[in-house]
Parts: structure tokens; sequence; C-alpha cells
């Protein structure tokens, strides 16, 4: 059965009903991105990950070239980052999607191939086109993806090598989506994946997913890739409905440290292989589709900040009662980006005063004297009040600290002064994520990117 | 002579010419806030710093209760945190400031008396009239401020007992300065003062002041608080203009963390006692007194960012060739206050690739293939470019490393897309940060605040 664990939100958070999952056969299977009926995938190692960070040869030859393949030609829909400074096989992809069918992904880690002005743009294109030839396809129907260190050019001797030494291992198998949830880590310590199975006209369909992040995480989207493989039949247009919806509720909705990278991108093939009815909104089948799709994005967003750089607790942040939506998320964001109240959670300290004052700060309309701040148990129900209608309550620090000294827990604001919620997922700002970011000038390999 | 180490700035950086110092006698003083004619100022221990925030008992008594008073009834200026949960002295000091004139400062530190409710209003209220009734003054006369904790109740009994025994010390002394100066220092290492002496109508005119900072720093203002006296004859709203243009080429261009406090204040008193004739806009002798309060504030300003928590490195961030003058404070600020380039700052990384990426975040236009960034020594002409009209150059990261690995250096980043300008003094973030602000859940002493 379908494990539910995210919560009931009235308020704009991640809602999934869990009477949704009890009703329908909705399961977790193993497989991710090569769950889905004719994908196939391989991953291998070209160097790109030691000559772009250095790192390659303290870990290891980790793998660092990846296709994602339909057997046959797929509806796809594409997000990518909104920063100005967007990275060249953003570029490339974002045409491609925007032409409704593509049949591969190519993506690589160790280079973003970001800044790195008109040569980047010919790398990317040669990428998409050495992958085309590779598996005999358009190279317009070939989406390009790469993260990693910025303002360095792309290896491409070593990239053409990749690619085909890759093709010929293109699998439908466990072992080959894993191989590739493992080839787009950078800072990552885990493998992110998933896959969800159910049923539609009566065929059972397919939802696989991957994703990457570690740093530079923002909504908006975050320094991520992810990639989203479904068998349904589905219109491009749906398609791009659906996927949109679902990264509004999951990786625009998580933040690790506030910076929006040049490479964000989340893409999803659907090649329809399910044999289902075609669906159109509004369609109770597309519910159905809908709510698995939130929720494989939700649980990708969720392991990103879970595995955010030097992380050690996760927090959920329930923004609740702001005059509108847009006065809620700024809320929220002022608070899951405030380096104070980012420090105090690495310590456990429930430091709500730190709240309140981001809370001032931040474009949302606050009366100090209405304001209600709350701590919980993730998902919990019973709120322990820490600041009641702008007055500190009698709740000892250390019994709040019993809730804020766990690796998860839920905060709650509520403003009292609207109907309109957001909730957000943030993680800390401990020691290790600086020590991690800074570093080494006695090692130049490791600088940059 | 007064020592100028202010560039001359084009771009709406803190522009001081160094002729028009050279020209004029000015003179760095002792004395701080005492160096005016007609300023006393006293402080004592009470009690508040053990009890606010647990720090006290750990570094042995520091003074934590202050009195600032002119001998005569002074023009008052006073500009005060934007955060909309303001803390109930700065709601007190608002007050006073709008009525023009004031003779007194209270100020204590250890208990910010925000998030206090209407308590919190009674207790501020109550600091001012025990302060009027010591010095034999109208409570209406006496400005109140407080810095340290959130949340808790300030300790009436020790704070009444502390004016009580600090009015009789006041005294127009350079040590008292000192004491004042110390005083108000929270998470500050070092006391930050500053005095200048310069001629009007052939009298000696003096301005002093003192400030305090560390975490919470964010322009538009910080958790700071800046005390300025001077006996010079003005009128207070020419004093008002005077200190609003100080303050935002100051005060208002500083960040360390990104957060704005709740308690932001900076005072200025004129008691006119140096005797010269009143000055009104437009005067060259006002340009005088406006080119001394500049450099003080901008030398306060800088104090701060120095001194501020676990800071490592100071970096000088100027934007030039933005479309207009918001667009160029916009990607500024989101240069100095993402994470990711902060961090990279601590490591003496000359990581562009991420500065870049957050001006590609920011709400400033950006068009990448026109931007240039590049690295120089403080105040330095020669600007090592790194990213050049959208491309990297080919200057090696380990020479730019030698600029960005020292104490102090200067980023300078041109959009090419207009003539608006920007700087500001930033901070890098480092473990110490976090480790400062992190809290310890086993000793709730230090949690809060």
């Amino acid at each position: 059965m379908f494990q539910c664990d995210v919560r009931l939100s009235r308020d704009g958070g991640i809602a999934v009903k869990k009477s949704e999952f009890a009703r329908r056969n909705f399961k977790i299977i193993p497989g991710s991105i090569c769950a889905p009926r004719g994908f196939k995938a391989a991953a291998v190692f070209c160097d790109i990950k030691r000559l772009g960070t250095g790192k390659g040869s303290e870990r290891g030859r980790k793998r660092d070239l990846a296709l994602i393949v339909s057997e046959v030609s797929a509806a796809v829909a594409g997000m990518f980052t909104t920063n100005q400074v967007c990275a060249a096989p953003v570029k490339i992809s974002r045409k491609v999607a925007a032409k409704n069918f593509a049949h591969a992904i190519v993506v690589n880690s160790g280079n973003a191939n970001a800044a790195t002005g008109k040569r980047g743009m010919v790398d990317a294109k040669r990428m998409a086109e050495i992958t085309a030839r590779a598996l005999r396809l358009k190279s317009n129907d070939v989406l390009v993806c790469s993260t990693g260190r910025i303002g360095v050019a792309m290896p491409m001797k070593n990239v053409e090598r990749g690619i085909r030494s890759c093709a010929p291992l293109l699998a439908r198998s466990i072992s080959n989506g894993r191989k590739v949830a493992e080839a787009i880590m950078t800072t990552d310590t885990r493998r992110k994946q998933i896959a969800v199975q159910f049923e539609i006209d009566n065929r059972q369909v397919r939802i696989g997913g991957i994703c990457k992040g570690a740093g530079m995480i923002q909504p908006g989207m975050a320094t991520m890739l992810a990639f989203l493989t479904t068998d349904v039949v589905i219109s491009p247009m749906t398609l791009r409905q659906g996927l949109s919806e679902a990264v509004a509720q999951s990786f625009n909705r998580i933040t690790v440290d506030g910076d929006m990278s040049t490479n964000d991108s989340v893409i999803m093939l659907a090649n329809g292989l399910a044999g289902n009815a075609r669906m159109h909104r509004p369609d109770l089948r597309l519910k159905v589709f809908q709510a698995a799709l939130n929720h494989i994005c939700a649980e990708l967003a969720k392991m990103i900040v879970r595995d955010g750089e030097g992380v050690s607790r996760f927090i959920t942040l329930h923004v609740h009662g702001a005059r509108n939506a847009s006065d809620a998320e700024a809320a929220a964001r002022a608070i899951a980006n405030s380096s104070l109240v980012k420090a105090s959670w690495c310590g456990g300290d429930p430091n709500w005063g730190r709240l309140l004052c981001a809370l001032g700060y931040s474009k949302a309309k606050v009366n100090e004297s209405a304001v209600d701040i709350g701590y919980s148990k993730p998902g919990g129900r019973e709120i322990l009040l820490a600041f009641r209608r702008g007055r500190p309550t009698n709740v000892a620090l250390k019994t709040l600290a019993r809730i804020s000294d766990t690796p998860e827990f839920d905060l709650h604001v509520d403003l009292h002064l609207g109907r309109a919620g957001f909730t957000i997922y943030a993680s800390d700002l401990t020691e290790d994520y600086v020590a991690f970011n800074k570093g080494d000038v006695n090692d130049p390999t490791t600088l940059g990117g």
C-alpha cells in the first residue's frame, strides 16, 4: 500500500488526502525512472567530476554522465530556473520542452556549463547532437542538463566519450535507475529516487522520479535537477499543468540556503505506453494521476532538504492567518531564510524571538499584538504556544526545547489577519554548511562552483 | 589631522572628498559622546545582562545601563527600525524625537524589551520616568533604548536601581564616554567610538558617536544602536535631514547576516553650545558639518561590520552600471546576503560564479552577456577581472585568491546597463557565526534573544 505520511493541510501545504490513497491501489515500487514501461537509462564515469570539481579523485570514480531514454516519442513538460543568469543547457532544454515532444535526456554532473558565454551554448548543443547521433534521434528531441561547477568550460572530449560509452549500456533495470540517480549527485550524500504504481482505466500506470539537490536550495527553484518519467497517456498541455501544480507544492516550497541556482530543471516525460484513454481536465482520473505526482514530487523535495549541505534538522513551517497568499509566502520565506533563525534551529534553541523579528521585517503585513507562535512534533496536533496574541506565554524554554531539540519538528505561526496560509520545508544553518561551502584556497581545485 | 581613508566614489558609495578634509582643520579627538560641550555620560552594572542573557556571569560584571545627558535642551533627530515588530522603547523614543527637543537618553543592554506586550510599554515608559525624576527633567525629554534578549520582561527593580546609581556618576570625561560605549555592547567584542572636531564661524564644533552591532545586521537598519552628540547650533529639521543623509550612506549600507532587528535606533542630540550662527540649507557651512557627520557614521558603521559575529573578512562591494538606483541596491544586497557567497568569502575562495548566480536571482535587471566581475585590494584602482562581458577571463583562480584570501578586499560588479551604483559593506559567513548563534539547549540561560 501507498505509504502516505503527508499531513492533510487546509492552507496550501502539501495536501494529500489519506482516504484517496487508501481507496486506490497505490503502491510504492522499485526502479525509479525505469519503473514506467519503455524507459531505459544508463550512467558512466567520464572524468567530468574530477576535472570540474577536483572532488572525483578523492571520492573515487563516481559516475558523472547519464542518459534517460524513452523507447517511443514522449510528451514532455519542463520547469526551469527563474534566475536571469541561466546556464546554456537550460536554454537548450527550454526550447526542446516548448515543442511538446521529446525522446531523451542527457545529463552530467561536475560541470554546470553556466557563465560560459557563447562557448557554453555551442557545447550544450553539441551534447544534444552527440546524444542524438548515438541514439539515432533528432538533436531537438534531446534535453540537456548539467550541474556542478560554474564558469568552467565543459570538457567536451570527455563528454563525447561518455555519451558514446553510455548509449550501449541503456537498459530498463532497477540497477540502472539507481546508477543514474547516483550520477546526477554533486554534494548530495544520498540517492534520491521513488516510483509509484496505480490504476487508470484498469491499466497499471507508473510514475518514477529521481532528483539531486544539496546546496543553493531555494524555492522558485533550487540547484536541483529532477527527472520524472511516466507511461500514462496524457497530452503535453495536461502534463505541463500537472507538473506545474506538483512543483508549486513541492520543489517550490523548500529552502536550504535561500540561493537560487542557474541550472535548476524539473523535466517530465510521458510516453503513453500504459495504454489508458487520454485524460483531459476536468477528469476524475486526472485527480488520481495528480495525487500520485504530487506525492512523488513532495517526497523528492523533502529528500533534498533532509540531505541539504550540512543539514542537521528538518523543519516544517506553517504560516496561517495571513491577509493573502503572497503575504503568507513572504512571511514563511523570511523566517525560513533568516540566518539567525536557522542558526538557532541548529542548536535546538526554541528562539521564537528571532522568528518574530524575521516576521516583522518580511513583506507580509504583521500586527505584533495578534501573532501566535507555536511548536509541535512533526504533524503533531498538539501545539505548544510560545507566544500568544503578542505576548510570551509561560511555557518554559526548556519545555519548548524538548520539541526544538529533535531532528524534525513543526513550527506554527498564526498572523490572525486573514485566511491565507503557506507551508515551507526548511533546514537549519550549521557550521558544516559553512565548512562545506567555504572552499580551500590552498587547494585551487576546490575553488569556484 | 583628520585621517580620511574613505575612497572617493562617484556612484553612491560613502563619498568624502579628501581635499575637503585637507582644506578644513578636521581633527579626530578623544572622548566620543562626551567630546562636544555640555554632554555628560555615565554607565553602571545593574545585573540586567546576567538576568537577560546569562552571559554576564561568564564574562564578569559588564556594565549594562547608561545615561547620556545634555546640560541644556538639545535638538534631537532619531531614525528607527523599519521592522513591523518593534520594541517598546523604540515606540517611546520615536515619540520623543518627534517633538524636536530632548535632554537625555537612557539605554540598557541585556534585554531588548521586545515582544513583551503591554507590560513592555509600561516598563519602557517607567524607564523614562525614573530617569526624568533622577535628573529633574520631564519624562518626555528622555529617549529610551534597549538591546539584548527578545521576549523577556525587563527586570525593572534592577533598572530602577541602575538609573538611580548612574545619575550621580554623570560627568563629561573620556573615561565615561568609554564606559557608555562598553555598556551598550551585547555580543560586540570591541567598543565602537569616535569624535571629530572642526570649525564653523571660527567656532570649534565637535561631533561624537558610539554604537553597537554584532548580529542581526542588515541595512534599513541593523540590531544596532548608535548615539551621536554635537554642540553645533542647528535646527531640529536640519539635523534630521543631515542625520538621514549620513545614515543612508553608512548604517543602511552594511550587512552581516541580513536580519533586521526590532530595536535599531540612531539618535543624535545637538545642544548648540558651540555658539555658531544657525545653519539652514543650502549653506556652505552645512556641507562641512555634513562631511564630518558622514565620516563619523561611516566609520562607526564599518566598525560594526568588522566586529560582526564571527566575522573574519570585510568586503566592500561596489555595483556599477545598474539601470537605476533601486536595481543597484537590489543587486548589491542579493550578493552581500547570499549564504553561499558569504561562505566562499570565509574560505578566501574567489567564487565569482556564486556572485553571478546571486546577481541573476536579484530583482535587478541583469544581462549576463554584459556583466563584468572584478577583485581589487581595498580602495585599489587596479581591478582584476574574473568575468568580462559574460565570459570568464583567463585570470587564474590562484591569482584572484591572492586578493580574496586577505582580510579586506573590494569586489566590483558592472552591469553595463546604466549609470546607477551602490556600495555595500559586508562580512563573510563563518562557522563561528553559526556556533555563536545556535545557542545551547543544555544551558537554557543561553537560549532566546
